[in-house]
């Protein structure tokens, strides 16, 4: 397939339809392309261009408020609420907070944001802006100064951040170029030595400097295509089909998913991807649906590099709201992303002008058979029986790629039937470089803020911290964080041989600063409880977090990158519900200053006790390179977990049915011995 | 199946073939059924029963000295070591340790161990001692009194520790009783307020207290067989077959597994179950295998129970050493333990009369296709061009579950091409119950240390500490353990707008003490190097480890359990090889008194850097239980990986070939639509 016609199948630009159907549509579906266009369409009426220099950074949906919406799902036949959409457009160098009502087709406010920070940049701005170095002069000499070729050099535009100035800067990005000659792994080949700002809004190059020469890190080796590979190949692995019975035991209903005891809506969003809304499962005993989750999804990146020279200290990326996880989703390829089994479904993003790009197979969703096992027993302790029982592991799993610049993050939401949601996040892709005059770590006498990766390249020492923001309602709406802290306690003087034994205290965090905490210091249990629901028992229904992959920020406190990053100083945060408290790094993260941080919500210490709250969870990898990330990384995945804890009276698996597999294709199969 | 005939077929006394067959063995393979015949012959010559009262307690390999194995691995060709068992066995009340020499069939050495502590249990002897109560007049009376029939009484053997006891116990455990009336699950059913101690050497009741009675929890929705269950069923999920080219890629020859890149010995051994030898991985650039794992089995695993009433405050087990993993390995069922395309093995120990006993099986071996990414990248940076690639990843699973009474491990090895091993242990089966007279949370005043987690019943908090022996060879014998410390920098004077970054200091352990460690207090990466290979970059070539989920002990230091358990005061510990530190809580764990653990082997301080180390790792789980582990438990899991980092010079799965999978099978298939 021409390259071309990839590009044009990847990110054609959606046909508009005349017919909406809006009828069918769940209030938290994410915009259509047809919404997009309309949006679009009533945006330019009040701005025409050219009159006015108009950009979409951001169209999504602007999600009924949760009583609205619970309103109507307690009588889903009752009328829609109204159907909305946010647009942060640049208008004129302002930014704007557009909302569009989709039914009366008009612009319900209109403001300009004048506080600190930009928004999101459009992929399309930085396909213009990387070109301007082409056609400068300058920049040309310096490539031709250093005996190399501007046809093979890719530029890619660099989020600024903020440290410390205090006049308001224009946007503007940094460009960072490489050199792709004889690979198309441009990261690992990057030309050292040049400083080029771009003003985004004047879109033309504001700063240059060339100041030093640094050699290119060779081509050789760093190529992944498969096309591109040389003997000796290796090492080889088998593919499989996974064959089930129907069709995975899934029901795709608009954005509605169904499977097995679950049901919950997907939609996707241009800023974050993949967003889960009312999971709920089902209770065999009680025969209905319960909630656990309202909605949940990524909710910032932070990526802070730690290389303080001049021109590697600024990085410290915020992928979500600096670059959108969303509008940078990857293709998902059959077979390779996802299973034979995979279901694919497309997402629309709108592009700078406003019009709906597709991207397809943004999601995939699969029932993945990984040989796990959910429950088993043997009993061999009753004379005379023997009793071996056991029940294979199925999940479900929803996945998404965001693919920015070098870096793919592999996004998973994991439905397990026992009522456990797994969210893992894997790192693949292209590490970060810099080049170097050294190819061997025996030269290297001064500070190299990184490893030694190969010849000429340093991987650098950075962090990934990835914040979710998680709306449970655990079986309701109203729910309190409990804290469950393991302490020792002496047993002398109790009568026992036992000199000690620990046991637990329950804390009921009432307000935020109760509820921030960085897991590792205390042991314990961290429950989110309905205190409104009991079980039989006497217990309060609820769900407990299961930490995964774990770190805490090394930056100082009043760093500037840690100020704009500060959700990573706590690993769980509470917050009650808060409609436009969704981005734990503020909506303006572009040059941001930490004005918009949860750090900065809590600090009114709100209550949060037997509340509409919501967890956030912050994962963390501090990711020391080492050479097998080179030329390109195995994934490294982390997780957390979210179980029920006293949610259900018992076991909810125990009575699980796994129907026998089609066994007769094994004997059918001639490719299986 | 007649219970009867599934209790022969799983447990069935291995019929001895007359042809032995040592040449074609692999020196670490475990001992066959003909050469645990062959003990048991030579050793009863020695001590002919019933003059003597004779009964083995653990058969196995006794493996050759590193430096002759190594040696022999050399030139595979030369003579093999001497084939050797060591068979610890009670004789006439005393333990003895005997070396048989297989070849000479003769015993090398006997020796009678004085000191501290028990050798692990017997089946046989425990299947004998829970009887004893049934002809029992005290206890037939105590289960009459309590209005209960004696046939629906099932006791089970716990040993019962040490607490500063100064005087020598004799070899006795304590019994508990449940009622399984109507119910196979007798663990929720305890009969409270019965004390029953056995002198097993005397095979009988020693002492014997009927101090209180509790009411029995209710037998209705406790069975957990299938064919047990009443309506509603649910949830229903969907079996699946896995079908890929040829045998799944799997070259089992003997004990020796090949798989993609990977080679490894299996073995089986009666105390620790799996235990994964020469592993080493083939390195595709330099055209050989490397190695990674000398060996690598659990040592021990630590159950302290935290209810320190007199009923309870004893259980503080030991299962490797007290119960022994591999004489309580569990058959594995298809389709449910194992998906269809596992390869099954079968294992043999010496049962307490030396007669060899086979658990079929006892292992499964299968590629997993769970539908993850073994790495991927999209690069839309370059004008004009499109890229897409990603690979699917494989990897390779060897299984075995040890169910110790109620709880069942399930112990998973897993291989990846990019060269990780991921060791990882699951826990099902049967939460440890206490009867209460309570039925609900709002009842109890007094502290009952556990949850109450159904009518009568507390779920007991308790810790499980497994420790891992991996004896790592990181590309060759001699090794050093590298504590890379993550430490922020002031950046203050730098020429930075940067405030601060991160840097990593490398301490290299010089000698035990210095490898002990904690994890998660401070931020660091956990390096296994060889000092003595370096990369063409000029890293020493290494692996890392990932820890996992972790705790640590809450005991007081100088509880009598946490003497015994001294292995979990630190995650991580790294010792000289020494041959016979194979066990983290020692060689002899009934009422050990923490005489040999490793806290004492590292008292020496002896030295690590650039030697032949070993890791020991604990991992851990504070179980706080809940209502959804009863009536049994759904797997939670915990794991860590060992990960090359600066092993390969670059990514070694870059060049990766994955068979395309047998599609047409997808089309074929009328159950697939």
């Amino acid at each position: 397939m021409a390259r071309s016609l990839m590009f044009f199948i990847l990110f054609s630009i959606f046909a508009i339809s005349p017919i909406s159907c809006y009828t069918q549509q769940h209030p938290l579906d994410p915009l259509t392309a047809n919404e997009l266009t309309l949006v679009q369409a009533i945006v330019k009426k009040s701005y025409p261009p050219p009159k006015h220099n108009l950009a979409f950074h951001y169209v999504g949906l602007d999600e009924p408020d949760k009583p609205i919406l619970l309103s109507w799902l307690s009588k889903p036949t009752s009328k829609l609420p109204p159907r909305r959409a946010l647009a942060i457009t640049r208008i004129d160098r302002q930014t704007h907070e557009i909302i569009v009502d989709l039914g009366t087709k008009s612009i319900v406010s209109d403001e300009v944001y004048k506080g600190i920070g930009y928004p999101t940049l459009t992929p399309d701005e930085q396909t213009v802006a990387i070109q301007l170095p082409m056609s400068y002069g300058p920049f040309i000499k310096s490539i031709q100064n250093r005996g190399l070729n501007v046809s093979h050099v890719v530029c890619s535009c660099f989020t600024v951040g903020w440290f410390g100035e205090e006049r308001k800067i224009e946007r503007v990005v940094k460009l960072q170029c490489f050199y792709n000659e004889n690979t198309v792994n441009l990261y690992v080949r990057p030309i050292e030595g040049i400083k080029i700002v771009v003003d985004l809004d004047e879109m033309k190059i504001v700063d240059y400097v060339d100041s030093h020469k640094v050699p290119i890190p060779k081509a050789e080796g760093t190529d992944y295509r498969f096309s591109e590979q040389k003997p000796p190949f290796g090492p080889r692995t088998n593919g499989a089909v996974i064959l089930s019975k129907g069709k995975n035991g899934l029901d795709i209903d608009g954005h509605v998913i169904r499977w097995v005891n679950w049901q919950f809506h997907l939609a996707f969003d241009a800023r974050v991807g993949p967003v889960i809304s009312l999971a709920s499962i089902y209770d065999t005993e009680k025969h209905k649906h319960r909630t656990v989750l309202y909605r949940g999804h990524i909710s910032e990146l932070f990526v802070p590099y730690q290389d303080p020279t001049d021109e590697y200290y600024f990085k410290t990326f915020f992928d979500c709201g600096e670059f959108g996880f969303g509008q940078s989703a990857a293709s998902l390829i059959p077979l390779a992303d996802c299973p034979n089994n995979a279901v694919f479904l497309d997402g629309y993003y709108a592009g700078q002008d406003g019009t709906p790009v597709k991207v397809p197979n943004v999601f995939c969703v699969f029932e993945r058979h990984a040989g796990d096992i959910m429950w088993r027993h043997t009993e061999l302790g009753i004379p005379g029986k023997v009793v071996n029982e056991a029940r294979p592991e199925v999940t479900l799993v929803v996945r998404m790629v965001a693919t920015i610049g070098n870096y793919d993050h592999i996004l998973d939401w994991e439905f397990k039937p026992s009522g456990s949601i797994k969210v893992q996040a894997g790192l693949s892709g292209i590490l970060e470089v810099k080049a170097s005059e050294h190819t061997r770590v025996d030269e290297i006498k001064e500070e190299i803020y990184g490893t030694s990766i190969t010849d000429n390249t340093i991987g650098l020492y950075h962090d990934h911290f990835l914040t979710y923001r998680l709306d449970l309602d655990i079986d309701g709406v109203d729910n309190s964080f409990v804290k469950k802290r393991l302490a020792t306690k002496v047993a002398t003087g109790k009568d026992t041989p036992r000199k000690s034994y620990w046991t637990v205290y329950s804390e009921t965090a009432k307000t935020e600063s109760e509820a921030k905490l960085q897991i590792g210091l205390k042991p314990s249990e961290l429950a989110f409880e309905n205190p409104n629901k009991k079980t039989k028992a006497g217990n309060n229904v609820g769900y407990r977090l299961i930490p995964g992959a774990l770190i805490h920020p090394m930056l100082l406190d009043d760093d500037y990158p840690q100020i704009r990053g500060a959700f990573s100083n706590y690993n769980v945060w509470v917050t009650p519900y808060n409609k436009s408290e969704k981005w734990a790094g503020g909506r303006y993260l572009d040059q941001s200053q930490g004005q918009d941080t949860i750090a900065v919500w809590t600090q009114r210490n709100r209550e949060i006790e037997n509340k509409d709250i919501v967890l956030w969870y912050v994962m963390g990898f501090h990711h020391l390179p080492c050479q097998e990330d080179f030329p390109l990384m195995a994934t490294l995945s982390g997780a957390f977990e979210i179980r029920p804890a006293n949610f259900f009276e018992s076991n909810p698996v125990l009575k699980v049915i796994n129907s026998r597999p089609p066994m007769h294709l094994l004997n059918n199969s001639s490719s299986h011995h």
